[in-house]
């Protein structure tokens, strides 16, 4: 399968090398192509990796990640153009953290909007799914990392997105379905988007960022 | 102990009620003496419960439950008067629910401030412990209707308070020790309140409020 990445951060950079390795054609995408991170980058896949601008990665992908850095997603999401969005799934990773005002990061957007909704109202023909954003991009695509069982959520609008993207999930990161949790429709975004808040407190206590939620239920 | 407990809702009436069953002297308080949720919660215990306005139940309490209506408990706390929380533990489990504008709820305030720091700042005397908000009220007091490990999260500047909550979360509920994350100071507020968006939609997909979240940890 084609896929593009848009961001050439940690993010972008752990899943576009997980689904090099596992034998996708891969491109990934930046504001300038031939940026030294998107270099940087190609040459650890050994070349197999492909590297454009978020145009070129946005038309090249049948299914898109957006690994942007969340303050400026939107922005990217513009670049890479509406056109070469439209009808593809566009999993929406970023969080909407804003470093500008020192640690802890706060949100851009939150409580009664969220960057997963910005971006479907802004992409109405683009099929996003908000997920993998509540944990640390090696346990994104590596989730045996952490024992046991624990979660990812998802939310979107459309019902084949999340189902595709959760087998995806699973093919090639290694998500088991039952610990996949469909959250409904893109508004849920601002639950695990305002989760980050918790998560980044957690990372501060722990000096370490390879944990993750599990939900348990009572009988 | 004498414990105070603030509101008489249904966390006021199940953290009450569990605190009465373990042989403690509780008195809830309302915004009347005497309102009618008050008398029902008394007779509920036999009698044993005490009931009064804010101001008996803050100047009863050694330690003090805040489980008022999270928009009004600022009010609520100023009733109930800061020289009645002074040098005490004043547990503050409410969350800043917004109700007006209709489901779900927003948060009153969130991001860069929190309830549990606007207290804190409010009563710079009471020794704050924000804790217990992240689960329903029936968790909170029995933890084991959740299976296995689960956490509860706790923060708050002084932590000789915290590690007395810990000491009676476990002696009168029965959390675990090893269960309870401390996430330092009272800013940690504002990652368990902005929790429950993800609180919220979780109990809207699975119609039970039966469950709580473990913190998996990686080697």
């Amino acid at each position: 399968m084609k896929v593009g990445i848009l961001g050439t951060g940690m993010v972008g950079n752990a899943i576009g090398t997980k689904l090099v390795e596992t034998g996708h054609q891969t491109m990934m995408g930046s504001r300038t192509a031939g940026s030294e991170a998107g270099r940087e980058w190609k040459k650890s896949t050994g070349g197999k990796g492909q590297i454009g601008t978020f145009t070129d990665a946005a038309a090249f992908g049948e299914i898109i990640f957006d690994c942007t850095n969340g303050a400026n997603s939107i922005a990217a999401l513009r670049q890479a153009g509406a056109q070469n969005l439209r009808g593809k799934i566009l999993v929406q990773v970023s969080n909407p953290l804003d470093f500008s005002k020192g640690m802890p990061p706060s949100l851009t957007v939150c409580n009664t909007d969220s960057l997963g909704e910005q971006i479907q109202r802004e992409f109405p023909e683009a099929r996003v799914v908000k997920a993998l954003n509540t944990m640390n991009c090696r346990v994104m695509v590596e989730p045996s990392l952490v024992p046991g069982d624990h979660n990812l959520f998802l939310c979107g609008n459309d019902a084949a997105a999340k189902a595709e993207v959760t087998k995806h999930l699973g093919a090639w990161f290694g998500w088991k379905p039952g610990n996949v949790i469909d959250l409904g429709d893109i508004t849920g975004s601002r639950g695990t988007e305002m989760f980050l808040p918790l998560w980044l407190r957690l990372f501060g206590m722990f000096g370490d960022a390879t944990f993750n939620i599990q939900v348990v239920r009572g009988g």
